[in-house]
């Protein structure tokens, strides 16, 4: 897939964004004054309401031991008979405010007198700047709004309602069997680092037991949204819900299973290409380890390495710091590993085995070429404030540089997918509040 | 300590880097043809030489599990009877290259002939581009210059042959009762991530016998150059030696291992300011930890976060991001540790506790201005090809931001010493070779 320009992707978007039997999304916009900094801002606010509460829903929730407001409560809602909404913010994360909880369970409760359900069966979502408070009163009154907009035919206003500085909505389907999932996410790290979460929505009308979502749903993200890595900070709100209306019945849980993993690697791999300072998504496919945990540290390992990560952005094929990079896990964390039958490639050409670089003459140019042809763009010059700006609003295309580490010594694989680091990552990030 | 020329830091060092009895250095410098890129390019040579060969020395080297052929080397080096001299090239560091331990030996057996000594009385280093070979006899051609250089008054020709892209050469020196312990150093990962390498020379008159300095450098090493933290990218090549000419008798160890510390501690602090990209040296101290380990851990976590490092950097006192760093790591590695009595400090300001931010009216404005106080200068537009350079060639001061975390659970400390993240780096490491 590869567009000209954001009306050609949003024409795609389309195509994927059929809501699944059984939901119905909504959202609005309004303005508000944020205590914190009086002046006015723009707050969305996005519904997402089954038509009739249902058991099947599950939910994975950042590990950060500073998880914000609706983190805490969505791991209580988890233990409810049912869930019959999803009110998703923007603007402010509700993140170690004082009286954070209470602020959103109240949320909860004035929208589940608009839809008609009980307090417990709304899930709050809150993603936007840490440590503001919720503007409760506002958010209330533009409640009514985000219900009279609630339609049964695109979740495209959720997935546009719940961007912050993303560059464009992601929308990921699949389907099977009669039945389908779609999924919608807000970037993350890297793409999203001033507002720091990542939210995803993942809305099936296939009929699946409660149990057995629990089950997949953490199988799904953990070599999806799991096996990004792009600047290894985990926000303070990351949530990945997924809910079945239970309309679809007979599907196999082996088929739905597959359609729930393709939909989340794709939006995973969105929210990498996302970011407004990538210009190189890396896929680094570590193989022949003796167990995938081991595999998927040595991904990392180079995925968040900011030397590779620099070189990849200038185009610098510098396999110096990528054997750096696996060399700095494996000395250090399993100095038991046996590295001498390491073998490593980069777009299929090997530079790195039997303890030694493989350098030929042409090796620096055939590499720098190749690390060219995967660019997503070229980077603009800043403008006169030194400011970078992507120079597209919707997502370049699907290239990416492949880099394969072979270490020769077992039957296990993992695929990390990471990003290079540029200018604009550290403009976005240095100059974005101060 | 400020400077305010690169002049008034060079009288400076030549107050630090008298020589220890017992010690001689030189270095030349040469010009040699690279197999890999072959046009002329500059290597320097240095000479540090024992008046007569010790046993008393040790070395601790870089963990990665790719080491350079100098690591290897030197790692057997440590069994041998004695040392008598340390050979270090730059511009070429022997990673990973085909028959580098070969080439290496060649070299110290030169050197040996050329200072009377046995081949295994040297000690290789070498520093500078991964991959490349040894011009093994250009080096060798270039031995009796380094040679006829020693002399037995200043360490500085060696803090200044070591050094490749460092901004200043690095001298610390302790004094204790009529000995002294004289350290040079070049430069590591944010500072140096090209060359990829920190090599660290600890000379010493002082008696020591070489059981204590083996018990001694790893203690020193542990609370200052493993307590840096840049990019967390560990080199192929990172050597620390100590080694005691034996002249001066009779000092107490404690004052010896005190001095010791000292002069690490200052290196190590030099290390991170040499930054070209560094506009911020951070101070982590996390206090109130059940262990050390633990301390140095939540410590690690603040000062790579590359969202902090960043925001830092913009003067941006984003206390979330603060939070998130610490949260991610207690998170995500030691769930088990209670977060609830977590306080944290800016500049001795509180910023949170009790679950939540402090943050008053002009909270934002009173951290900033610490940040601006704290930068070690100003970041400059860059050149019409959109490349940073640093305003001044020494070291501008000793200024650092102080952040605080008491997890208020147990006795133990740690202060991770870390730096922000600039502009300067990514055009450093983005745009370097190709």
């Amino acid at each position: 897939m590869e567009f000209s320009s954001e009306s050609a992707h949003r024409q795609w978007l389309e195509t994927q964004a059929a809501l699944p039997q059984g939901f119905r999304v909504g959202a609005t916009r309004f303005t508000f004054t944020p205590v914190e900094v009086p002046k006015p801002a723009f707050m969305n606010l996005t519904l997402i309401a089954l038509d009739r509460p249902s058991p099947d829903f599950a939910a994975v929730f950042t590990r950060n031991a500073f998880p914000g407001a609706p983190v805490q409560i969505g791991r209580k809602r988890l233990a409810e008979p049912t869930l019959g909404a999803i009110l998703v913010n923007n603007k402010v994360s509700n993140v170690c405010a004082p009286k954070g909880v209470e602020a959103s369970e109240r949320l909860c409760a004035a929208a589940a007198a608009e839809l008609g359900l009980r307090a417990e069966d709304v899930l709050p979502s809150s993603t936007g700047v840490i440590g503001w408070t919720l503007p409760v009163a506002a958010m209330v009154g533009a409640l009514p709004a985000a219900a009279a907009a609630l339609q049964s035919r695109s979740i495209l206003p959720a997935a546009l309602g719940i961007m912050t500085t993303d560059l464009y909505p992601k929308i990921r389907q699949a389907e099977v069997a009669g039945g389908r999932v779609v999924g919608i996410a807000k970037g993350a790290g890297m793409i999203e680092p001033n507002l720091a979460t990542m939210l995803v929505y993942l809305l099936t009308d296939m009929a699946v037991p409660r149990a057995v979502l629990r089950r997949l749903l953490p199988a799904a993200v953990a070599d999806s949204f799991n096996a990004i890595s792009i600047d290894s900070d985990q926000s303070t709100s990351d949530t990945v819900v997924a809910v079945s209306s239970g309309v679809v019945s007979g599907v196999p849980e082996a088929a739905f299973a597959e359609a729930l993993h393709r939909v989340c690697r794709g939006l995973a791999e969105d929210v990498v290409r996302n970011g407004e300072g990538v210009h190189h998504v890396m896929k680094v496919t570590v193989q022949g380890a003796p167990d995938a945990a081991l595999a998927k540290a040595v991904g990392k390992s180079v995925a968040n390495s900011p030397l590779f990560q620099c070189a990849l952005c200038g185009n610098d094929p510098n396999i110096g710091r990528l054997v750096c990079a696996v060399g700095k896990y494996l000395g250090n964390y399993r100095p038991d590993v046996d590295v001498s039958r390491c073998r490593i490639t980069l777009g299929g050409h090997l530079v790195f085995a039997d303890g030694a670089f493989r350098i030929a003459a042409d090796t620096e140019r055939t590499l720098s070429a190749y690390f060219r042809q995967a660019e997503l763009y070229e980077s603009a010059p800043p403008d006169a404030r030194g400011v970078f700006r992507p120079p597209i609003s919707w997502p370049p295309h699907e290239r990416a540089v492949e880099i394969g580490i072979d270490l020769g010594i077992g039957p296990a694989a993992f695929t990390v997918i990471g990003a290079d680091r540029s200018h604009e990552y550290i403009s976005e990030n240095a100059d974005y509040r101060s």
